[in-house]
């Protein structure tokens, strides 16, 4: 009790000053985990206030996460929440981080990040370097290490120099500074159908016309796109040749080539965004459309969130050169510079060949991961619910009959401990639809067996259950 | 010789395949620094190829970083260039960092950057969270990160819960995720003149209308600003009421209420940019705009940058709660999330009470350099050049008499080894202006006492030389 007393000054209500105090209490670590407050009464006895002050703390408390109540009563400490409250990531929104079965993450699995390794690069940079890692680093990014991604491209048969490629705080940011630096308002931007959401949002905060291009197996239907970059002269295509998200379909070397054919012809600028192409599971790698690109149009913009950690917030972007100091300056005035000590380390990972090392190992992880779930998919579902068989990449797309909401499936299978996601959120119109994603980055391979049977037994009843309703009569509103 | 050797395939140009395979040799450290490259014919005898394959690699080597050449012949290894090429902050561009006075950065020192406790809490949290720390992070942050800002912001007199609080990467950030909410093309802004460019820079890439309004000694000119208030009715105005950048004004009590005022009357709301109120050299301090904020108008955002170390990344940002939900999405779209490892070490910096060491520390060392600075220039600048006498940050503005340009003293002063940064970037026009900013983070208090007096006499001699030419009918494009 001793240690709740506090002698009041005038600079602030008296449960204000409380709160702070045992706010220090507890994350002192004087008040532990668990630790149940005094009663109000005692508490307001002991330091002579009104209950109404404690109750004013006690509710500041919980609302700031410091403290829990309990039903029948009582106020506990929070002592330590660093791994709860872990959301997921942005495009793979789960609420329920708790569900036995989570293929709707496709964040990369945590185990596997290579901490060790990584701490130690950290402080031989930080014992090197010392407080100029933590500076505002050089325009374009820390030399070293865009001289390390130089030679790591050429793996990718990308040939540029140091100056050509810039470092940007992930890929996210990368369709941020390419929105913010090209479009105005009600210029046109084609994205494939379905596309990443992260980048929709990006072109929509400029005001720009999205229009979408069904993406197809082999890549972006090619006749629509020729119609589309005709009649409206669009200032750029957002496009994810390898393991598109969230398809996973791969372009083939010929819809490569007549894209950037294209792209030519109508003078457009091309995003490519590679966020999966690290992550093949087969031999045979396609070229980049940047390593095809004659005429100078397509902006390349790699992240390393998804082959490597997403929490380093790193990618690089290689700028057409006509468009290189706009972008430049554009991503200085975003957020100044990249983290110097993650670029620095980062740099060393690379020069250290660690890289090689890592991706080898990742891969084997997913690749099992993802035959398995396919395996089981083809299992579990019925015939009547196919779903894209990609060879690299995190996700698996599944379609439901036409006109059934995956979003009411969605619900039914949480029931059963199973998260989904609804493909909605992967169109412009985020209406209803009837698709869905599956991942498998952070569920074992006895879960994957597990939680896809609980699906497919899901979905079997899910369409008994609608197809009895008479689905085709729903209106819509009656899924929403 | 020996190492130099490569047996050449077809899969690229040979001599991108020779400008790979030495720059390994380069990272690895086989060639160390200054080592001297084989001539071009012995090498290419070496490898039996032509002399124009050696010559387009060792260009490529040397557009990259990786080689110098020697004027009288003679390419030689860049070993290790991890310390140099280091570039000032966005605000304080100074091409010429080696010059002997640098007056122009305002760049923290990172000599004063508590570089070894940093590093310790970084390994506590990588012990602790492992991969964790690699992941994305929830939105708006790290909790605990959050939970923390609200204590120490109870200090400014600030009174939020951890909810209110969103973590963002650096106070850049903060104002472009304002701006890409708030603004759209043809809205109107107020900016205090002069002002802080990467400020300017943001709301001009909303296309919007920025309006500047004069700030004087005691905050921004009230008179002007309700004139402009009422006659545009601007969507935000952006201010630094704390010494303020570049002129280190600070707002009194009364113009701070009034702002407030004015903005609940014409309904617009307030970026309060607060990068420099931690560094104040007198114990008076005076509440935020914040903390006064009766109709939640203000739209505050906390850098860590210049008080801390800029390198990090990090800043926090409390909207209104109106916009909370807005900028919390639009900070998504932006970058994701900022560093866990960051977020997560710096909420360890702020749960053991170093925060408050570390700013008192700091300002001791900056107080000093900063009186002596003000001491020396009442000595060395005539009294026809006045200059601010703040008592907090890291600038001091100086204004030439009329139609003497500061970019042409600029190019006198670096003659004589001081650098100054001229003050036509702060305001919009950047036209040739008659001010310029000093600064005396990285430069010690010999080096001021020395550098102010130099200053001193190229003022002297520059006010003299350019009254004899007739200042006053200097065409502007004269000076430029
Ligand atoms: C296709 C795609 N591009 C880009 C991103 C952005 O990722 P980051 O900013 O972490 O590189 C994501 C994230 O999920 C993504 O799925
Ligand atoms: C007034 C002001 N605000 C904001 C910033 C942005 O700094 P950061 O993004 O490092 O917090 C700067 C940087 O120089 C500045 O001078």
């Amino acid at each position: 009790m001793k240690d709740f007393y506090l002698s009041f000054d005038e600079s602030s209500p008296k449960y204000l000053q409380l709160t702070k105090h045992i706010k220090e209490l507890i994350t002192s670590g004087k008040l532990t985990n668990h630790y149940r407050l005094p009663s109000i009464r005692r508490l307001s006895q002991h330091l002579k206030v009104s209950t109404s002050t404690i109750v004013q703390c006690y509710n500041n408390l919980e609302n700031d996460g410091f403290v829990y109540k309990k039903v029948g009563g009582g106020t506990y400490v929070i002592g330590d929440n660093n791994k709860s409250m872990l959301k997921e990531d942005f495009s793979d929104i789960s609420l329920e981080s708790k569900v036995p079965y989570d293929f709707a993450s496709a964040s990369p699995s945590p185990v596997f990040f290579p901490v060790k390794t990584f701490k130690e690069l950290l402080n031989r940079v930080l014992d090197r370097d010392g407080g100029y890692a933590f500076n505002y680093q050089e325009q374009g990014g820390y030399l070293p290490l865009r001289q390390s991604l130089t030679s790591m491209l050429t793996n990718y048969k990308i040939y540029v120099t140091a100056q050509e490629v810039s470092i940007i705080t992930g890929g996210q940011q990368g369709v941020d500074i390419i929105a913010k630096a090209l479009l105005e308002k009600n210029d046109y931007v084609v994205v494939e159908k379905p596309s990443y959401p992260g980048a929709i949002a990006s072109f929509n905060s400029r005001s720009a016309n999205i229009i979408e291009v069904p993406i197809r197996q082999k890549g972006i239907d090619l006749i629509q796109l020729e119609k589309v970059l005709a009649q409206y002269k669009p200032k750029l295509m957002y496009l994810m040749p390898d393991f598109q998200s969230p398809t996973g379909y791969q372009y083939d070397l010929k819809s490569r080539k007549k894209v950037i054919e294209l792209a030519n012809k109508y003078n457009t600028y091309i995003v490519e965004d590679d966020h999966f192409s690290d992550l093949n599971y087969t031999s045979n790698s396609l070229p980049p459309l940047k390593s095809l690109d004659t005429m100078d149009k397509v902006i390349f913009v790699k992240s390393f969130s998804k082959a490597f950690m997403p929490g380093l917030r790193l990618a690089l972007m290689i700028p057409p050169s006509s468009l290189h100091n706009q972008l430049n300056e554009v991503k200085q005035h975003t957020d100044i510079s990249t983290s110097g000590l993650v670029q620095r380390a980062f740099d060393l990972f690379l020069r250290e060949g660690l890289w090689d090392v890592h991706i080898k190992s990742t891969k084997q992880i997913y690749a099992r991961r993802f035959s398995t779930a396919l395996k089981m998919l083809e299992r579990t579902l019925p015939w009547e619910v196919p779903f894209t068989h990609p060879t690299g990449g995190l996700c698996i797309w599944v379609s439901l009959p036409h006109n059934y909401n995956s979003q009411t499936l969605y619900y039914e299978a949480l029931k059963k401990g199973v998260a989904i996601l609804p493909g909605h959120r992967f169109y412009f119109s985020q209406n209803q639809h009837n698709t869905f994603r599956l991942s498998f980055t952070s569920v074992t391979e006895q879960e994957i067996a597990e939680g896809t049977k609980l699906l497919g037994d899901t979905v079997k009843q899910f369409l008994t259950d609608y197809r009895d309703l008479g689905h085709l009569k729903h209106p819509k509103s009656k899924f929403f």
